[in-house]
């Protein structure tokens, strides 16, 4: 049978429409030990921002030193749609030591607190559908310290309400989240300047 | 021996200071069957776009249905920096039927001479330093099929003068144009909602 390069590859019995199917959420995982994971990420936010969507960034990373330049650019970008109403609303939270919407301070030893508390926030916006694509940046490793139960996250993604579509980035995806996952891209390291005794520098890295 | 996170792997026999070297022009290429090589690579223009990069965006695809999400927000992102400064200019060329700087219309037989004509604006542009980040999307198709010289590329992108960062995207990258780059990652499919009769939808494919 010929196809389009934009057909899919075969029409499933599952009582769905095309049209149904086609609305239906994405769930996306970024995986792999190779770049671009987060950068692809925040790349469908940008195309999701221009469709309008409300997005929702949540970093679980430790030190937010790194990715300040996308994060300043969402910033903007929210800014922008509050001004001109171009675009969507964009909210932008990191763990960093501690979420903005927590009083508490934070310690270097409150990681696996914090990134429960991140999901647990998550899990109440999916609930009240607050954003239409939410990144979960770097969220596969509370996953895999086991901070947050994998078994948990898939059940409250399987069962979110209306249309919200979600991202995960981070190596070492748990196989039940891929398993539960409409879109899994594994980005693989062939060759890499580090490797070349160069460090990053401005504009490539951050 | 110890090594932080973003510590090179060695210190390469080359004369050159880590701060030479660190200061080199990256040459990237995503490529693979998996999604995300072109988002990463638009990623990565955001992040030079803060940065106050001039960014070229050079799209080599006949058709310019796809990606336009990525265009609109570019080219509002090249005015804010016109109107306030703020990021880097943007210049954003699609071959599509004839590319923009070229006065002719350009046919649907004539793909080969309009990617080879691509190609020379982009050397031009290259040997006179117009911009600090190329996005050079899906330009491994005219490599592929012989419309651009492999062996030429390789050649002037290795004798660029300044510092000009490039990234190439697109499926089957030719062996040598992957030797010759710094950053090469590979985006593999492990699964796709395409493949569960899923077609693409606003705000994630466009």
């Amino acid at each position: 049978m010929a196809q389009g390069k934009l057909d899919p590859d075969s029409v499933p019995d599952d009582g769905l429409t095309t049209r149904q199917r086609r609305n239906l959420p994405i769930t996306a995982v970024h995986t792999g030990t190779g770049k671009g994971k987060s950068t692809a990420a925040f790349g469908m936010a940008l195309r999701g921002w221009n469709q309008g969507f409300s997005i929702g960034v949540f970093q679980f990373v430790k030190s937010a030193k790194w990715k300040v330049g996308e994060e300043e650019v969402f910033r903007r970008l929210g800014s922008l749609h509050t001004e001109t109403g171009e675009g969507g609303p964009v909210e932008w939270h990191k763990m960093g030591s501690g979420w903005s919407w927590s009083r508490k301070a934070g310690t270097e030893e409150d990681h696996a607190a914090d990134a429960a508390e991140g999901w647990a926030e998550i899990r109440r916006r999916l609930a009240a559908e607050t954003h239409d694509l939410y990144v979960l940046d770097e969220f596969t490793y509370p996953l895999k310290w086991g901070w947050v139960d994998v078994d948990e996250v898939v059940r409250v993604l399987r069962e979110r309400p209306g249309k919200q579509h979600v991202v995960i980035t981070g190596r070492d995806a748990p196989q039940a989240l891929v398993d539960a996952a409409d879109l899994v891209t594994e980005m693989s390291l062939v060759a890499h300047p580090m490797q070349a005794g160069r460090k990053g520098q401005r504009g490539i890295e951050w």
